[in-house]
């Protein structure tokens, strides 16, 4: 079920002849960082690697000091997921031999304030130079006791959770890729470290949503074998600025958690007879999470906009952008042609 | 002392404004691996990114199965450089989106089976999409107890090691760029892992030869603040390939040595006093590592060849291949240039 998905086919057979170490908690897929055993210890290793190459490739970001500030919060965003303490990141730079002292300056400063924001330090990397620039990172978390937190353990009726209003990414994505010449201050995500260390104690699966938030449902409900019913109205899911997007567009509320852009919230779920103690520990944090639905036996994705449910095919929703190229007036196109069955209010 | 080498001087630059983790051993340039204690236990992680881009971009390596080990060896030969038992790597590969199926085997069975001589597993990776192909690995290795080796501690008298004879990477790169079509399976370099885990008990500093074999002295020398000066003849040194080489070439000796395409074998220092049961410990392994010389108080490399003497300007042989743009006759033209001077035998 996993494999009708473009990217997870790709990443079976990229990784499928490699060997498991021993010490690694999380098979392949399960968890958005790696999970590594220390031997005679009670610790465990969060690792990550994310790099930024099509996003700069395609001009999605062209601002260096967004594109040093991704290359570590992509990454920081893995660790939130599993509920590490971060401890620092390497950096994987590949920049132009001319690239002019000011842009370095700007790229290393949005490495730096990222760092800062997610208390993750810079412990070293490496540099290396072409006309191609790609900027990434290897981020290390520790989780100092008890299980960590994977994409794995969801049950039917466990309630589903936001960290945030999702569709920021997809806004970004939007304006930047139709040339709408938006702020480039205006997308600054950050990662959700202490809230994901809060979740780590209460829930039973999470995942980011950097690839999306319809890819993440996607994917949670292949590797649990469960659907999830959006009942919470999408009108208040959808952070203001991608509700506005959409009535401005004429685009339906879910076209914007469908790109593959996403806004780097988390994606949760928590068994319902533990809400009122994790709701409680959210309110110590003063953070409020979004309660977005319920887990359900049925493995679909239903959402509930204007008067109706509306049930989403989201296998056909996660390969589109690869199959229109990674063109977004096609993809738009390719969503309104998707028409998604109206169920009953 | 340390910027006179442009590649130091960049590195200071792209790295200064970092702030530096309390839980990281080794401060900048100070160590092949980054190290860092892990709180409340005796262990000390071994963390290092390493990229092959350039080495793709200018054809050095062609072969998918030699880029697949390269990618892992590079960061492996920085784990042995400080003593680590190797653990696992993550990939970082930027890919062709039109490679073949045989290409992407090709690729990961080199990584598969570097891996596996290396001790490694694949703990995870992230795979992007790029006309402009490149490859590379963080790689994980723990320390279980007592210091780690840097490649600080040196003083003068201590002996100069060398894990293996020296230049075979300078003769790849040499027949490869000028266009000798070497068989691509004769350059298979092996991380010496267990030299480096038996190096560990006995070396005053350390470091690998992956820039180059007289990069590596040079830099030992300026983070020590002494000199080496190699009393074994040259043509001992050198592995016999790089010797037929320099004599087919008309290149002396050292200039085999020079370039900036190394062969991941290990330099190290080791106390007189701990010699003897240095020896006898690398015979217990069936390794016979190769005593180069001596450090020495004179900031200053010293070499052997033929009937004399030669001190070698380092600063201006590092920084050459740089300057010529990485052409490799320029480079060649500009070492036969430096003309070094003959000193008594």
């Amino acid at each position: 079920m996993l494999n009708e998905i473009r990217e997870n086919a790709l990443i079976e057979r990229l990784a499928g002849s490699f060997s498991r170490s021993p010490l690694q908690l999380n098979a392949l897929q399960e968890s958005d960082a790696e999970l590594i055993r220390l031997p005679g210890t009670e610790l465990v290793l969060a690792l990550k690697t994310d790099l930024i190459v099509e996003e700069i490739e395609t001009g999605l970001y062209d601002d260096p000091y967004l594109i040093g500030w991704m290359a570590v919060m992509a990454n920081a965003s893995d660790l939130a997921a599993v509920g590490a303490q971060p401890v620092g990141v390497l950096l994987a730079e590949t920049i132009p031999p001319e690239a002019e002292a000011g842009f370095l300056a700007k790229l290393q400063a949005g490495v730096r304030d990222a760092c800062a924001v997610c208390g993750l330090h810079v412990l070293g990397g490496d540099t290396n130079y072409s006309a191609h620039m790609q900027v990434g990172a290897f981020a290390l978390g520790l989780i100092p006791n008890g299980a960590p937190m994977t994409r794995i353990g969801c049950q039917a009726g466990d309630l589903l959770y936001s960290s945030g209003a999702l569709g920021q990414g997809s806004v970004y994505a939007f304006c930047k890729l139709q040339g709408e010449g938006r702020d480039a201050a205006a997308f600054r995500p950050v990662a959700r470290i202490r809230e994901g260390q809060a979740v780590r104690l209460f829930a039973s699966c999470c995942m980011d949503t950097s690839d999306g938030a319809l890819a993440t449902l996607d994917q949670l409900m292949r590797l649990n074998g469960v659907g999830f019913r959006l009942s919470t109205p999408l009108e208040k899911i959808l952070h203001p600025d991608a509700l506005a997007l959409a009535r401005s567009r004429s685009l339906a509320p879910w076209m914007l958690l469908a790109g593959p852009h996403g806004e780097f919230e988390l994606l949760f779920t928590v068994r319902s007879d533990r809400e009122p103690q994790f709701l409680e520990c959210a309110d110590a944090l003063g953070w409020h999470p979004l309660c977005l639905g319920a887990a359900m036996t049925e493995p679909a994705i239903h959402v509930v906009a204007g008067t109706g449910t509306t049930v989403l095919d989201t296998a056909t929703i996660r390969n589109l952008f690869g199959q229109c190229g990674g063109r977004v007036d096609a993809f738009i196109q390719g969503l309104h042609r998707l028409g998604p069955a109206p169920l009953s209010a």
